[in-house]
């Protein structure tokens, strides 16, 4: 019996979040049929992170074990041939038996897309929250500054989580521009687009925003709340400062909306003990 | 009776392409009928381009007559509401009655996206054409050069194409590498990666490339002919030479594969006797 560990990339678009459930397409469902497909063996992937419902991926991790004679390098590839196109998985390779995606130290990354314009651009639909009104970009940095650290985040997590403790260490907090080859508006010349857009420098001018917070661990919503939170400041509704006033109120009431779920990606799952701080670039 | 101008974004992958028809979803479709919400008058908007079935847009053309009194420059923001999220109008305008979008000197831009990665990513899965193996760019820089310029494009068009003439004038082919937040890898630090990645490094590589033509006129599925014979010398199948002879050849099975459609994107539409050229930053 081995232990195969999945790097995991999906669109959740289509799926109602991670976790298996009756009568509702899920990244799990869809990987356990996989490997049942593949090797004839029932089984439940253990997952690190149950992301919710539309909620991307470009490296979530699902271990499971197997009788199976496959390489496990294969695996990938193999279970690829049974994934729809939408869930797909990067990398596969053998863990110790007793390897717990869950029950490790990790450093968590997620990023946050805004596509900040008052113009919608379709494309972007499925992977951004839509905000016309320009953002104080700096103001949110100010903001996230509070949030980082050891701390009790009681106000950023949904009502109904039930876990022991709410201190939560967030280890770092970006905020920043993505250039991106479709907003580049370069391309329109014309006479008549000049003047609409010296009429309205706004409505022209899209930018999208990342937000990429990285923590040990995070609690249910959290970075969407996070989100919400610091929009609220980029919208100039409330001051950077009270964002350290509602950590401290320890009550979800005190902070601000839970951000859409399409514009969540979970980008990576760094497992501590695996990091090679020897040549590793961020040392 | 005044005649507006709607310049048109969408994400053609739901779609049946622009061009109205009997029991499948257009984007034409979708704004006739919009334009009938809005306005009560049955109407038949007139497009630039008549993109194919899962062709994007970030600045297609429209226009149609009307009657209605709501002021030119608001027609966008109106007929957004009653259009679905992957349709918008971004910009609206008065033109001459008389204008016609397809009957006049125009310069097209078209993007066809790339994702050259033998590792699967479903974010891009809706808005580019995924190859494993790396492409030669310098190899299809050199083999867009003899497509630059005015030539008998027979060879580059479908042959249900019955068009009287089929010279046109491309006036530049670009062939770069568009960066994306998404698939910059530097996040991935575990030792587990790094070896997965010495072993392997194509596969953690992944790169958009872009493939930008501009011209006076296309024929039908030109770009996509254009993309598929320079990927063909991207891969080495052919040489960039080759291309020449194609071009001589006026015969459509001299050049190769059409790339599908979910790649391209029509990026604008230049009306020459708009264009500014006193601010224009190109000249």
């Amino acid at each position: 019996m081995r232990r195969i560990r999945l790097t995991m990339a999906y669109d959740g678009t289509n799926y109602s979040g991670w976790q298996i459930q009756p009568n509702a397409p899920t990244i799990e469902g869809q990987l356990d049929r996989a490997i049942f497909e593949l090797t004839g063996e029932r089984v439940h992937v253990i997952g690190a992170s149950r992301t919710d419902a539309g909620v991307h991926a470009m490296g979530n991790i699902a271990v499971f074990d197997t009788e199976s004679r496959i390489p496990a390098d294969r695996f990938s590839q193999a279970l690829n041939g049974h994934l729809p196109e939408d869930v797909t998985v990067t990398m596969s390779s053998e863990v110790a038996p007793d390897f717990h995606p869950r029950h490790c130290d990790t450093i968590k990354t997620y990023e946050y897309r805004i596509l900040n314009s008052r113009r919608m651009i379709p494309q972007f639909g499925r992977y951004s929250w839509q905000i016309p009104r320009k953002l104080d970009i700096q103001a949110m940095r100010e903001a996230a500054a509070y949030l980082v650290g050891e701390h009790d985040f009681k106000s950023f997590c949904c009502v109904r989580t039930d876990v022991e403790s709410t201190v939560r260490q967030v280890t770092g907090i970006e905020v920043f521009e993505e250039k991106h080859g479709l907003i580049d508006d370069g391309l329109f010349k014309s006479a008549d687009y000049k003047r609409a857009r010296e009429a309205d420098p706004d409505y022209f001018d899209p930018t999208m925003l990342v937000i990429r917070v990285s923590g040990t661990g995070f609690l249910y919503n959290m970075v969407r709340i996070i989100t919400g939170t610091l929009v609220a400041v980029g919208r100039h509704s409330i001051k950077p400062s009270d964002v350290k006033t509602m950590l401290e109120a320890c009550d979800r009431t005190s902070a601000k909306e839970t951000a859409p779920a399409q514009g969540l990606t979970l980008m990576n799952i760094a497992y501590l003990d695996e990091l090679d701080d020897k040549d590793s670039d961020d040392t």
